[in-house]
């Protein structure tokens, strides 16, 4: 039997950056009180950072979790064909102003109902990527 | 206008762990040397344990890293509907010995090539997960 499975391939910044602003759902990961969290949230690409909104203390709008280092991850998988992409951002964690926030109203739209005012941004400090199989022909065209 | 956003609402544990049993990608949150890292890996459920495959001195196969405490997450959205789930499992990470591990490579094939031999186990302190939107009538069935 030969062993048909293709390897892992890394991912250039550039394209990372293409495929984070694919997605409209990613997940912040950090550390916290109540121990490590991995949360999704609605996000986008601005100014070559992450964007996402979530709710005023929910995990991640606590005022005391701003300005630590998160990590941000998006990935996309075929789970019949088996590929597939995977891009690792870490960086600080700033909450947006008000004006700020509102001005990204359109870009970061909440899925769940409720008051979620807050956007947070992460500033990359560093980005990776990686890709388990072909690269579709008809992606990031 | 009305606000015809779902809310964001808390799933049982008992159906936590039938939707991470339904899905075969997962995400593996540990803080690491290099910093805080969420890297996709296969998964299943195993004896009331999340059981995942990774490589030898990949990001997850360091032997530095057997028995913190990590986090495992999974989900499922369907971006056009706007509705899906999410869990998140935090426990300590045990590396399953070699018959163990061969006792599972079916559970838990691997997709990317190379050698991936590393078979982990995360016993669940605690489990929890979130739905948005209307719970599809089809799932879970």
């Amino acid at each position: 039997v030969t062993d048909a499975r293709p390897d892992l391939t890394a991912i250039p910044h550039d394209e990372c950056w293409r495929l984070l602003a694919s997605v409209s759902v990613g997940r912040v990961a950090m550390q916290t009180a109540e121990g490590l969290v991995v949360v999704p949230v609605n996000c986008a690409v601005d100014s070559g950072e992450v964007v996402f909104r979530t709710a005023e203390g929910g995990l991640l709008g606590q005022a005391a979790d701003w300005g630590r280092t998160v990590a941000f991850q998006a990935d996309r998988f075929d789970e019949t064909a088996r590929e597939g992409w995977s891009v690792l951002v870490r960086g600080q964690l700033r909450r947006a102003g008000e004006a700020e926030a509102a001005g990204l109203a359109q870009l970061v739209a909440p899925w769940a109902g409720g008051e979620r005012n807050v956007v947070g941004r992460i500033a990359a400090s560093d980005i990776s990527g990686r890709r388990i199989g072909a690269r579709p022909a008809a992606e990031g065209g």
